[in-house]
């Protein structure tokens, strides 16, 4: 009963605290809405500056953590994405430093019309309001995420990873240090004070309404649950089943590099590919220095009769391999009966994340790209250019394959919304 | 018991006939948001004019709603808004002709850039997919909601209310001759076999997955429903507290104007005004005439101390007043001092829909337009101009006050979503 009783006591209290922080988050959300730029980009580049005074003490943080880490036997992945030095320190202060130099997303003009009356409407981009980020080992989202927000005129509210606690907590400080330094409130950036499941349950009910829309960057289990549970707003992608369609018409040396740059440059993102499709009317010339190409480079290879065929290192694919997402050196692969069969496949088996055909047939090309229904779709280019830096953002707080508001890489103009300010003479309506 | 069971039986019945229909419109949805522009106008001209020549079918299953509505005993405004007459027919036709003759949402180039690599990336307009809209007893929305997820390249499945069960049947009809003359899935605009519950039940659930948003058209009870029990996104707004504030720098005759006209043009839509603000530093002179020009009119006003000494015919605000959308000729008056509190009171006790100020002065409109966090926000023009034809959408399928993906009226452009093409020769990432 009594130790019932103060777990009930203890959630009690953390939900408490996370409700305070979101009402904090919420009044801070309005004073930067109508900061001007200067101001935001002060706060920015003061914190970038901070990171750089306090490297010390951010690296004792992140020594606790990596201690914590290692005698609970992580994985050497968990750990190299948990471990700060010097390089990563730098590399976060430059990311504020870029950001800050971006255009200003907050009061863009999206639309504007006359209408015979003589009312003056313009759509303008606006913030959101308050972004909750919910993220797993990675301290470095800290400064990244809480950037965007910011200079989008957001606030945000972050829950990093309890394996990370101390390396964010020391990030958030120069942050913090940052918003005071340019007069804005420190609440704009806010940390949750606990990393406790608790916090995450409050932060996915919306934190008593205080939240927006909730950015989950983890892995599949952490956006599982999120999309699940969370009673606002997501963005986020569960997997990218990404494909490469090699079209009768592809160029085979472009075919090769695009592929083998799509499976092979890193395995474990997002954009990585996971199916190979490979035109029938090409599949004699194509398909066996294609999936020889992987083999070579260490790929497995697991595919359809066609594809066992060309190389007898490759293994035979079962259904489930057509839906897998194998963040790994492993690619199905099979012959479709042209571009119809590819965009069916790819409708039926895939994510809806990125997909990319490669042809030298532009018709072909251009129907790829209207009628498969993904976030990314591209043309004679590697998949791995998923990614909101690629795209020239700048930056990207996730990649989203939901339909409502952000699709895609979300950088700063996904973080904004639009009011319409309509201006008039006194017009009226009859 | 058996009672019971069949309750249960038919709950369940209509659970698989409307998740049946959801599965129906998905797979309609995928080649609407391949057809291309003319098919789509033709299905939409083809159901205007076939509107026109079931004229007879359609007063016919009017007057069987009607007299049943009648026979229950409901309101007269309710039965206004259920009657159909040749002249609301022909209005429906024209508003389809009207929605075929606007430019095709879907293909728009939202964004292009280059970047340095030389890939070329495009953000262009995208279908939503399927939008499931919940109405009441206007079965005119059964043609304009249809009509305007059909030019956006979505599937609909509407469900009209109980009420309006057979005009809206008879005019669903209309629209699906019009998708069989134009070689379109009958499925692309499907209607809810069941005005039941249970039916609204199962589109709140998402019928399994199908529905990527639902719109309600209606009172505000459905409207609260939705928003508390739908698991996929809502397009809605509860209510419009709408400020009128007459600043300092405000003309008498154009403040006069503005605001008997967003008062009492209409007083039962969400633009109409339901609160005045007066700067008290032109309180003295405009206070009195505003108060009277609402009271001359017939419009009730409850005020502070300031408007209840402007004109014995004011009442006593209390609390509630500052935050009650009366939807009649009623008003709450009260004076602020200057520009700052007009904005504080609106952010504390509005509804984020319309809010306008009259003004001369150029820069107290603008940060007034900047500060304001309403979907719409206007300088100098009457509140009811919140309206999709008014701002030029050619319709709207409702207003929204979420900030997510839509905010303001919803019209084409709002049913849409994006998706990057990417464009290249060959690029891979280093």
């Amino acid at each position: 009963m009594t130790s019932l009783r103060s777990v009930a006591q203890e959630s009690e209290t953390v939900g408490a605290a996370m409700r305070a922080v979101g009402a904090a988050a919420r009044a801070a959300a309005r004073a930067l809405a109508n900061a001007p730029r200067a101001q935001k980009d002060r706060a920015l580049t003061q914190a970038a500056a901070a990171l750089r005074a306090r490297a010390g003490e951010i690296l004792a943080a992140n020594a606790r953590d990596l201690a914590a880490a290692k005698a609970r036997g992580l994985a050497a992945a968990f750990l190299d994405r948990l471990t700060l030095d010097g390089t990563r320190i730098e590399a976060m202060a430059r990311g504020l430093e870029e950001i800050a130099a971006l255009p200003d997303p907050v009061g863009r003009v999206l639309a504007r019309f006359e209408r015979p009356n003589g009312l003056l409407i313009e759509r303008v981009a606006t913030p959101l309001g308050v972004v909750g980020v919910i993220y797993e080992s990675r301290p470095n989202v800290t400064a990244d995420a809480g950037a965007l927000c910011l200079k989008s005129g957001n606030a945000a509210v972050l829950r990093g990873g309890s394996d990370s606690f101390h390396s964010s907590a020391a990030i958030h400080a120069c942050l913090v240090e940052g918003l005071r330094g340019a007069g804005l409130p420190e609440a704009a950036i806010s940390a949750a004070p606990s990393a406790s499941r608790e916090a995450v349950a409050e932060m996915l009910a919306g934190l008593g309404g205080a939240l927006d829309v909730i950015v989950p960057r983890g892995g599949r289990s952490l956006v599982e649950r999120v999309q699940k549970e969370a009673r606002v707003p997501v963005f986020a992608h569960l997997e990218g089943v990404v494909h490469v369609y090699v079209d009768r018409a592809a160029d085979l040396d472009k075919a090769t590099k695009v592929l083998v740059n799509a499976k092979l440059r890193r395995t474990g993102v997002c954009g990585a590919a996971e199916k190979l499709l490979v035109d029938k009317a090409c599949a004699a010339t194509h398909l066996k220095p294609l999936v020889q190409a992987l083999l070579d480079r260490g790929c497995a290879v697991r595919g359809d009769g066609a594809a066992m065929a060309a190389d007898p290192r490759v293994t035979k694919a079962s259904e489930e391999d057509w839906r897998a997402e194998y963040l790994d050196a492993i690619i199905a692969a099979k012959v479709v009966d042209g571009l119809d069969a590819a965009i069916a496949q790819i409708e039926t088996y895939g994510s809806h994340h990125t997909d990319c055909i490669v042809t030298e047939d532009r018709e072909a090309a251009e129907k790829f790209l209207k009628e498969v229904d993904s976030a990314i779709v591209l043309h004679n280019a590697s998949t791995q250019f998923a990614d909101g830096g690629e795209f020239g953002f700048g930056g990207e707080i996730g990649i989203a394959t939901g339909r409502m508001h952000a699709r895609g890489p979300v950088g700063l103009e996904q973080l904004c919304t639009f009011k319409y300010k309509v201006r008039g003479d006194g017009q009226v309506r009859p």
